[in-house]
């Protein structure tokens, strides 16, 4: 009698016995383009009965592992610092309590409420990105928290050159150049990954997935399209490789579910989230 | 910690307390032509949060009432005669508990098994029928149970006369024939409500609501569109006439939300389902 | 064996047989805005299965009478002058066949052409001319041939005063300058319709109507939508009035199917094609 | 050798000779439900191409007036308080400059930015408030400057009673309890206007259309539709019974064109943009 | 006089003196997640007019073989027996006349109904199934018959082992067993295909595609689209590969159009069914 | 004050000082199958804003160099020739004037306006053409100037075998008869680019990009879709090759917005157009 509950399929375990929490962060405060991000959770909820839960591909079920779905946080609109707290207060929690957080967005802007507990749980923490863009602009028309700004602000809370950029084909000169000073920036796309995995094999590891990293014509339903992406193998397999790492949080974001008419670009979020969790799923039974 | 209820706004009460059970129908199995209510609850679900709880038209709010949402049943494609069973199930459930069942479609054959717990408990109940289409074939397809037949099904469970139908505008003669000898048929709009309600005081009534007796001007977002409806306003002032009667049951189907890409439709749908909740309401409380 | 005839519900006389001739004419090279009305009446043939052949409205069947639907007419693309030879020549065959051509648009152009037989057979012709715009241009952009002038050319192939014009609400001022020494011009609505019908009892009429006299609630699917319009309510009882006259052929322009992703503007044209068919189909049986 | 100046039609003055100044704000960052409108003022320009400048029911053109186009300010996302400042110094700069500021919006917060200078210039400004909502709360979600809030902001910036409120239908009852004792409120629709006119004769007036007043089978294309709105012509008619005022301020706000696919709603926006400067220009020119 | 026949472009021969006939399957009675594929066939007619009838790939025309195209079938709406059987039978008579049928779907269930008589009179028939989905389950919420199921059904018609499955990507992990047991199966792409044809050369071979085996990129327009499928040109080139072998029967399912506003699902389709036609003709002709 | 000019991102130079001059063509005249390229220049212009003006790729900025942006011709709706004389007119000046222009469609055809005067100017003139279809017909429908006939006019205007095409993967075989004796073809794909570039060194070339030689699942927004077509990274790669040749114009034609609701496509249009101004401008710079 209580078939309302909107969990992403699998995802079925109570926060207490949950060894991932998955949650959504309905907030687009800052989107420089087009907005509507705030309605990407609850759409790849809605959308991932549209999946199974076994993946072929790694062999295993969503419900193999105990992942609790909490639901989206209630992000005050037009107050981008009152967010980021409510953010970084339940990111901080889940850490606490020893569970890896997956946060699916929103827009990018809510990575970085979403690192600093887990950052300062682990200070050798390396963060990969996946993006089309650089997101390394020290403010934009002013605003120091953006999503045009999240990697520069997040590159503050971590070790200099622990970011990790794959995909990066649009931005300012001036982010091109910070990126050569202050990260590891692959461009274009996901080519360089398995060189780097042996390097940070054991080391505590965020993924945060900018979906935008993928070609519009694999995923429109974003604020800002940039053609030339990864096509959705490309990415799944760099998702595939990284279950040789220790990921101790991620966040898939910028789906903006309006813009996606068809429904591909939600299922290609749908899918990647599934692989995500077993991704990590597996890891931590491991 | 348990945010991911998708609940109709303001439909919070649990199922115990309520007076009114609100549930959702994902059945689309007979449409004859374009298909897609199955999605018709759970968007009035997700975009009930575009309205107000409150409305000043009764003044009163949802949650003056105990109303429960006990979410979407589960119906196997493409098994009709299973599907029916688990609705009327889950009615007479309802009804045996006391509670006044609403049903969100799904298609309008599923108000057939809603009615039948109901129509064995009040033996004289009144249909009050509001569509596009008389629904009153015999067969369909030499299909006996399907939505343009869902009428006749009913008339042959409540008494000869008790139904009474508004703003039917397409069909076949021979339906039209039926209604002349066994229903009470007004044409085209709802003009004769208010000379009905009086002749209904105090007799239990069922209120069938099929959302296509509106012009697609204002609900195009359903599987057959038949212009020529009535507008938002008169479908507004007759639900509130019913305030005065005694609704024991009702149902509000044929949302095709894949069709209603501006939103129109599925806003619509929101606003008339609290105004039917409120009605409902607000009689059961005196 | 032959299922994939495409006509329109009903309409399955054979020419010979048939009264009245529909026709498709998909051209729409003069389309001053938003182009796209050359896939208007295959769109409605393919939709009128949403409807019943039976209008309740009229109490009749379009079988009850012989229609044919000769499909469409094949248009060289940007050959106006071409494409209006082709129309006429198909115009003339019917009309001097004695059946009743009824064209289904494309542009509004094409009324020119499918007028001129019948002018030249009944020098009295009256012209009814449902539309938002006067389309009473001397030319567009030097073009003497476009939807933007063609009343203004059949004003020249029928006596003076002879076109009666209903829903006008957008021109230039000299078109309505035109109007008002020309034609006999109702602004805004279809009011003064009543008024008409005696002073044309028995006098041959052709009927054009433009559906973009719609409100673009109602008709949003068309190149040009001007608000302010009729309802569809006000549409069709102006057709019902019209069976008193003596229509010796019409047309059904400017839908432009691809603006009309719900369905609900090719419904209506749908929906007033049947009305349109049965009227004049009465009015030849008696 | 310009041709990429892109004004509104008819609107071809520079700023100098200009009577009215009509400017675009695209604003959206206190948008609660959909968001999009920062596209709706440049959506207007575009499409105003659709239109014809002469106005039938006016008989006037646009070019009759002098009216210049200044384009859109540039508000930086994210920034409330930035934006707000930006449209106050425009605004305050067009009303010391003798001209009629009227803006495209946008959301509805702007208005009050609009509004500053020009309550500052008339200590009696009236507001004429067309809307489906109240736009009373005190906060919205702690935020004291939201599109929820804007008609409560207003109220403190001109005298008690100055606020004459049409066509409001959505709320809390806190809003319309405010309404009661603080503003001039009309429910429901536009009826009570007429009687109003007399009473402001003279007086310096400022109108603010929230275009979602419009039922959303006219007007979709917005963030909140709510059902139950006011026809085209309704709203028509009132912009025109305006004439008789002393329009010193307007604004169109709350389109967002991207949940418009067919354009109806655009269309819409642009037709009554055209009257509501018609309607000013003649005013100003006698 | 007979423009409104409705084929696919260059399939104009008559039934008799055609060597392949395409029919359409207007069913979606037991699709699960978003239905609508009952309008397939008619779009890809439709749309087959934006194609050139050559295909420079095999340097042919289809009028250079004689191709009928049959329309729909009539499926009754809910009625899944009732429409298997009437599919049969149109098999049976085709293949019993000694012509190919070359099914357009519709759900993937009825190439069940199709491959019965062809594989009554080819013992050996085997079965090349290209999908994203394995199709393989004993029964969906407890029916037999359904697309989820129609691999399972077809395994019992057809010798153990016949099935060669291509680009499947998702499913449970129970139809992966069987099909490790019963099937010869080539997960996520169509990179075996080459190996297999020697091995059915000059076997009697049907082909089974479900379009879904297409990303989403390409193919959005489908019930349930899978994000990690074939690029046009793969599936292109697998096309042309099968011309070395002897088709008896092929299906193409699962357009469902009215999720591909765009068109390009509709385009994709609609190229691919030519050159199947075309790989088949070439074949009968040598 | 003057924020409403609307050109292209970074095309700010005035006419006087700039190397490139771009002109938009709002010219669909002969569009065979879906019409509206008349919208797609303004669309790239208005979505331009969604991109960097800095390109990584070939790090450099449009502002580093002049360009400047014409806006729109005027071409009157409906005359073919009068219409090509406009453009053949703008073009003439601007290659008088020194400058490279390079436009954006509208259809194909206005490419054999553009090149006339460049033909004129350079007797040498090499055409690189990118497409899905040969555009070879000597006639379409009987005319002789249209999207279908554009590089067979141009074949007239330049010598023998100046043509060089890639990408074609549609046409009637006269046409690839056509290009096998008068043109260079390289069908499908645009492999054989780089072979070519030598022979090409220092011959003025003119670049026509049909863009719809894109697969449409990264450009669906075009009027004749033809699948199996080269990716987004293919096309670009190509572009970037053709820094190496003396470009003295170039057109980017058949972007059809009205069908690109996700916005795929027009970011496909602008980036490719950022992309091709950066490769000519850092040309003319050495």
């Amino acid at each position: 009698m209580s078939n309302n509950m909107n969990s992403f399929i699998g995802c079925e375990s109570n926060y207490k016995n949950a060894g991932i929490v998955l949650y959504g962060i309905p907030f687009d405060n800052t989107t420089s383009f087009r907005p509507g991000t705030r309605f990407g959770s609850n759409a790849i909820r809605n959308e991932s009965y549209g999946l199974e839960e076994y993946s072929v591909y790694q062999d295993s079920r969503l419900s193999d592992y105990a992942i609790h779905d909490a639901g989206d946080l209630e992000c005050p609109f037009g107050d981008t610092s009152g967010s980021l707290s409510i953010i970084e207060k339940f990111s901080k929690k889940v850490v606490k309590d020893g569970k890896i957080p997956v946060a699916l967005g929103g827009e990018h802007l809510v990575s970085y409420a979403c690192i600093i507990p887990i950052a300062q749980k682990y200070p050798d923490l390396a963060v990969i990105h996946f993006d089309a863009h650089t997101d390394l602009r020290d403010d934009y028309l002013k605003q120091k928290f953006s999503h045009a700004t999240v990697m520069r602000r997040i590159s503050e809370i971590v070790k200099d050159k622990n970011i990790y950029q794959f995909g990066i084909r649009s931005g300012e000169k001036e982010e091109f150049d910070f990126a050569e000073a202050h990260t590891n920036m692959h461009k274009y796309d996901l080519e360089g990954l398995r060189g780097m995995l042996k390097k940070l094999k054991g080391i505590p590891v965020y993924f945060s997935l900018d979906l935008d990293v993928l070609d519009p014509s694999v995923f429109s339903g974003t604020g800002t399209p940039e053609p030339g992406g990864v096509s959705f193998k490309e990415l799944h397999n760099a998702v595939l490789a990284l279950k040789e790492l220790n990921i101790v949080g991620a966040d898939i974001v910028e789906l903006s579910p309006h813009y996606d008419i068809s429904g591909a670009s939600t299922a290609a979020a749908c899918k990647i989230t599934r692989e995500i969790l077993l991704a990590i799923g597996g890891n931590i039974n491991e």
